[in-house]
């Protein structure tokens, strides 16, 4: 079978504390072969012989551990301290205008711990005192209005789960595999819980006058980030979310006002919100102009093209996750789909020729993550692992080759292509490109 | 009207961070005070004067914020420093076997973030490495097994939802109102999504005598915590869990390994999770004994107390959350019961005469916090704010007093009455005791 091996590693990142933390991840994974014995068993668990359950107690039985106020805000284990956003020094000009990825290897079922959730700033991430930040709503409106954070409270909240994805999650991808590892090739996405207040609300406060069809999300950071939006949206699921996972936003996710706009791109959900313009047209502003439109072959841009298409990754086993043992293997992943419920994700062991259908857990969230699972026995064999999700619509995701002849390309946005995972005999995995 | 107040904040805390921080959370309050004005608006937000719209930029949309590779696992703003876990000094003779409290007067939702989960340790909490870790299960099996972490994850995994409340939870409200806050009244709760393996799969994988109609569930830490469990229970809904909220449990929340028992009292959660046990009865080991059981008037104890009751508590206003402007407010709080799903919360704003039922948030997951809102328009005048709730098989959350009828005033654990909150005229809230 005929593929493209990805650049390796070490020609992608220069971040010195990455290598450290794969060095420690490498140095993990040998003492859990030599542990569990690689390729060997075939059953999981290990029969308990009498005398083994009778050994020291281990040092952790014996004495007393951290006492209760150690950590009034607790952190991770010291033993996942590789589990944590990483970025690619290369992928843009400065670490405050850059982006790092979200762990997804690491993490399990549908929600991004905060700590771990990917940052995508344009001029780094501002520090705002909530009791000095103020919302504006003006343009086509009856009463232009300045909203305190102790207004925005007081409304009617709601609670609701949602992904967030970076149009350019995958976007390095196009050309060709070009990441060694699940999460920089769609690290770019997180999923969270968020609390705030319709943008419906707030509108009604201001009263929208009968020409405003559009809205201008602006962010109260050195970049003054901006985005189009239009009313059909705002006033649908669009709200401003003060907390996010039970907690009050966090710094680099916008903190103290984000925007939520379910589904769509992730440079629309404009943090540290400072300003709502209500117009009759969008604005054609930079970031929906020059930046996050699709380039095509004939020279012309796709534009306004914001919902995040459906699509999935097999998250285990993956280059992060290599397999160890022979036997039984756990395949997982996440799903999602911009337009609503992801509906099936089926897993291919062939490149694609052969299709089995996974299985969903619960809860099958609209416009958030799904997790899948499939349960698989290992032979041993070169394997070519892909999934691909359709939503509740029939849309399925396609193979990157489909994108290609639609889109050429030139863009780095909007990459929903089904993703390839070579397993080697030796249980490495390795990112590849089919055809 | 006639009400127990409690004992002085400066009574009972010890701790100088605490104090520290309260003096910080009063200060940010009249500086609130002074920017919105207190009890005058009646209308939420600020109209905007053309002028206001072109003052000079604040400093954190001048330059550049906080780069992407500042924090690789993130921690919250340091605007929202004061939300943390506190324990009381004089709770227990040492940190190491001690308990704190989460800070639900400030979260949102119904997921608590991972670093703000209360703790309670019986020997600390041991950093125990998942590489070194087994689970050992054993007694009335055909088999026992060893099952190493790398087996376990191998297992096909669930996510749940589920609130962990400690059966002390409210206890030392029981003789009256004795802590001036909800973080202490009611804080010995979190609500995580756990991912894991269901305990069922794992007994199987052993097999289980006709006669194993017990389990004893033993934890790695110091203390050695063992509880014994109903093979009925452990058969239901019971999984052991290695993830939360989408990451790799906390060391303080049982790493690696914590089994989950849905709706039944925090202390038979076994965390660090080393061993399961299979028997034909109970143990009546100490912490099922001397400690977890409820003793009454006339100094019988009552012993296997396992579920949570049917509860909920105002967490805003609360004494944490006075009221700074008159007009528009949102009562806001959370239910839960161990029986099930929530069904309905009521309010009241006379210490229980009249009801209003309250709007819940969705979704309305079982054995999971259930988040409730009221709008309310405050007059100034003094009130006595109370929640109730009704679980989905009719039970009603009672007034304290029908407890105190029914089991005296000796035991600490299973407290689930109504808690009153006294607004004051100056909307500083009170935690009081009716009648």
């Amino acid at each position: 079978m005929h593929f493209k091996k990805p650049i390796p590693y070490s020609k992608f990142t220069t971040d010195s504390s990455d290598e450290k933390n794969l060095k420690n991840r490498r140095d993990f994974l040998k003492a859990g072969l030599s542990l569990t014995g690689f390729a060997a068993a075939s059953s999981v668990a290990t029969p308990l012989i009498a005398a083994e359950a009778s050994t020291t107690l281990p040092k952790w039985s014996q004495y007393l551990g951290n006492s209760v106020d150690k950590f009034p805000y607790g952190m991770p284990s010291p033993h996942e301290s590789e589990v944590v956003r990483r970025s690619v020094a290369w992928l843009t000009a400065t670490r405050e205008s850059s982006i790092n990825f979200t762990p997804i290897h690491a993490l399990d079922g549908i929600i991004t711990p905060n700590g771990l959730c990917f940052e995508r700033h344009h001029s780094g991430a501002p520090e705002i005192p909530a009791i000095d930040h103020q919302l504006m709503i003006n343009g086509l409106v009856d009463q232009p209005l300045m909203f305190s954070m102790e207004d925005i409270v007081r409304f009617p909240p709601e609670t609701k789960t949602f992904f967030l994805e970076c149009a350019a999650n995958g976007g390095m991808e196009w050309r060709g595999a070009q990441l060694n590892g699940c999460q920089y090739t769609h690290g770019m996405i997180h999923c969270v819980q968020y609390t705030g207040v319709r943008l419906k609300t707030l509108l009604n406060e201001c009263g929208i006058k009968t020409k405003g069809k559009w809205i201008l999300a602006e962010g109260a950071d050195a970049a003054g980030m901006t985005r189009s939006i239009p009313m059909d949206k705002a006033l649908d699921d669009c709200f401003v979310a003060y907390s996010m996972n039970g907690e009050r936003l966090r710094t680099e996710q916008g903190y103290p006002l984000r925007l939520v706009v379910p589904g769509w791109e992730g440079n629309m959900w404009i943090k540290w919100l400072r300003r709502i313009e209500i117009g009759d047209q969008p604005w054609h502003h930079r970031e929906e102009t020059s930046k996050y439109t699709d380039l095509l072959e004939n020279g012309k841009a796709r534009e306004f093209t914001w919902v995040m298409d459906t699509k999935s990754v097999i998250t285990s086993p993956s280059p992060e996750n290599a397999i160890r043992r022979g036997g039984r293997q756990l395949i997982k992943g996440i799903a999602w789909s911009g337009r609503g419920a992801v509906k099936r994700v089926d897993v291919s062991l062939d490149g694609g020729r052969n299709w089995v259908t996974a299985r969903l857990d619960t809860p099958v969230l609209s416009k958030s993550l799904t997790r899948f699972y499939l349960d698989w026995n290992w032979d041993g064999e070169e394997v070519l692992l892909q999934s691909r999700a359709m939503d509740e619509f029939g849309y399925v995701q396609p193979q990157p080759s489909v994108l290609h002849k639609e889109r050429g390309v030139n863009s780095v946005y909007h990459n929903n292509g089904i993703q390839t995972w070579l397993v080697n005999k030796n249980g490495d995995v390795e990112n590849v490109r089919l055809g």
